[in-house]
């Protein structure tokens, strides 16, 4: 038994999942006790709560009004070819940061991290980040170039690629400036914005090895490959050789069925623990050449200013970093009592060794479960009871990985780095819970 | 080093998914050799591959014309809420057997296992069973209650379930109609429609056993549960308590979000390893008996004609089964040469712990490669290569799962139970390949 019986509080959504403030409203007007009681009326509801009719035999009057769906009349819908959410689920979606990229075309979308479950994002809500917009390629005309110093240059088609033994692993991509604005102040109010560039899917295709042992790549010589994709961004980037002979997948599957348009169909690089820029996307071209390549965007993006004013390239790994999704910035505890409060960890070096929650600013941790698969290189769930007294409180997750790194806080990762990066900031997230139940998204210590 | 240079043939996907006859005779006809030629043609390319451009700087001057996506000319789509499959997957779709259910709202649609990978259904394939169609139920009305053998009957709100502690789990779920027309005859001409009843997902939900303690359930006189769906259909189930105190979770989440419409939202229940029609959606009841409750759905339904004339009631765990996805029936090998033979394993019974491969109708068997994450009630995807000298040839494929459960053939489990069975056919499926490449559904030994 997991505490559930002390269980009297709820969370509501952020603010853009809800209907509005009146509803809202109402509803916490029109709410009983959480338990004991037959027919709680839940947030959102009170319109229709008079009518709420899903249980039969209680005593209430308006309980013997059946909904539809329970009468037996009339008929549900029938099958379809392909499914899609409820219509009660239309307000959790992918969303754009207005003003954070400068042309439209150069854009991202979110993943609604504080909406989701477990550790799969479903197809639909894996984050987009566009350099010109998507592109739904045709697969019969789609290419790969394999070239540079291999023995046999190859052009397949997808047709022939498909026909190759392939892997399917679960792993996590995250963008290289996911959490970016978080080094010089807080500028965003939910974990969608502040950590939405994260997604975790099952990929499919063939390891990237098997290509360069097909075209006789010169892996003495190679030590690098260029990645090149088919859009007009021109993305290209290095990647080194002992990446490439080890998990990297040239991918055309997400989660059983072919990519999605807006994440590289039909063709993408994974590249397990690096960040999201280097998997790229439409890929035509791989290269095999004897240095790194300083691409465009290895030159003028994706690298790290210092303090010093120099900067740091190619430091593509996304290190361990965690985050509580529940509850987090924009949402609120309507009640004291207990939480199950929970959140995603992730490692760019491999496994998750564990996940300590604080609930006091960091003063004291206690080890969070995990319960679900710890796999290399993918999200980790993790929760921990939590009993509100509605005081102030200060929740934080940190995570260490299998190699013993320790996620740091914030302040720890300026004073090495200072404050003027835009990439790889994986610091402790502090959501604040005021008196109010209200949740900040702060920065302490 | 995967066999790949051994690659020289394909598999056409299933008729339905191919555009049509006279493209693929087209195609078949433009082909080169697969390998060593710089733009072999794809099937479904032969129209526009005059103009195949995705490599640059190849010397053919049809190469030069770049596709508007390499061109950096105009801009791709911008980012969307919610992203769907490209309209070059349209074919790939869940699909009804006609006349296989008297009436549309007692419907099935397959899942297309011919077209997916890994182990993950993606939610918009995952396989529909419905009886009376499906309902798409306003969360903030729906209610479970708890009742019978429990100290405190309750009623819970879909807002109170989830602030209980959930836990996130990948399993499978197969109907056990799942292959049941094969106990008679070879009816069905592909995998979508002999196995396509089955799909694999994250759940997540609050355990059952949760709730079964909050309510202060009598596990000792109670021994067995009843779940109520709230639709139409009066769909009511028993289960074993010693089931409900184990794994089975009351589930909202699928893949991450919330389940979809057809597949029970807001609520279904998830009993690992057991067949679908336990696995109540729309759910909105659990009572707690000393009995099983013999249901409309217990008595006439869901039960295993025997030879002599009785019926096996309640044998609801699917057993261990599996099947090769490619090369299935419908589709088609162009060449000689090299496959990746590739399917699906599962036991109701815990984890896969082998599966053995057979080419020539069972005479001979080899071990097949077990490559990604081997989880218990869960789909274990398996590959092994073959060569096609272009003779005929049956592929089957045997698991065999961790309490040392051997998958029958259709023979043995006839010697048993006679062929007058609809459920639980768990049979070798045997795939015919003929000269001419086809490959056909047939029965042997």
């Amino acid at each position: 038994m997991r505490s559930a019986d002390r269980v009297i509080g709820r969370v509501t959504p952020a603010p853009e999942d809800t209907l509005d403030a009146v509803r809202l409203d109402d509803a916490r007007r029109a709410r009983r006790s959480f338990m004991g009681k037959a027919l709680a009326i839940g947030a959102g509801a009170s319109v229709g709560a008079a009518r709420a009719a899903s249980v039969v035999g209680a005593g209430d009057p308006a309980i013997l009004t059946l909904p539809q769906h329970s009468t037996g009349l009339g008929q549900g819908v029938a099958t379809s070819g392909y499914g899609l959410p409820s219509k009660f689920e239309k307000n959790l979606q992918r969303r754009e940061s207005p003003g954070l990229t400068r042309v439209p075309q150069a854009s991202v979308s979110f993943c609604p991290l504080q909406g989701l479950f477990g550790i799969i994002t479903p197809n639909g809500l894996h984050f987009e980040r566009h350099h010109q917009g998507w592109w739904d390629v045709d697969p019969t005309q789609h290419r790969l170039m394999i070239n540079g110093l291999v023995r046999e240059p190859r052009v397949f088609t997808m047709d022939e690629l498909m026909r190759l033994p392939s892997v399917s692993r679960i792993h996590f991509i995250e963008c290289g400036a996911n959490s970016g604005i978080e080094w010089n102040n807080v500028a965003l109010p939910s974990v969608q914005y502040t950590h939405g560039m994260l997604s975790c899917c099952e990929y499919t295709g063939v390891r990237l090895a098997t290509l360069l042992e097909l075209c006789g790549a010169d892996t003495k010589a190679g030590q690098y490959i260029l990645a090149e994709g088919a859009d007009g961004s021109s993305m290209t980037r290095t990647i080194p050789m002992r990446n490439a002979l080890d998990d990297v997948i040239v991918a055309w599957g997400m989660n059983g069925e072919m990519l999605r348009p807006e994440n590289g169909y039909p063709l993408r690089l994974v590249v397990p623990g690096v960040q999201g820029v280097s998997w790229v996307k439409y890929l035509r071209r791989i290269e095999v050449g004897d240095r790194p390549y300083d691409t465009k965007d290895e030159e003028v993006h994706y690298v790290d200013l210092m303090p010093d004013g120099t900067h740091r390239q190619y430091t593509s790994i996304q290190e361990c970093k965690s985050v509580i999704t529940t509850p987090s910035g924009g949402q609120k505890l309507l009640d004291r009592g207990y939480y199950n409060v929970t959140g995603l960890a992730w490692s760019g070096r491999g496994k998750i060794a564990r996940v300590d929650v604080s609930v006091d600013a960091g003063r004291n941790w206690r080890p969070a479960r995990i319960d679900g698969p710890v796999l290399s290189k993918a999200l980790t769930r993790f929760d921990i009871d939590w009993t509100w007294d509605g005081t102030p409180a200060i929740l934080q997750s940190r995570a260490v990985d299998e190699t013993g790194y320790v996620q740091p806080t914030i302040n720890q990762l300026r004073a090495v780095r200072g404050s003027r990066s835009i990439y790889h900031n994986n610091a402790i997230q502090s959501w604040r819970v005021a008196e109010s139940g209200e949740v900040f998204n702060v920065q302490t210590r």
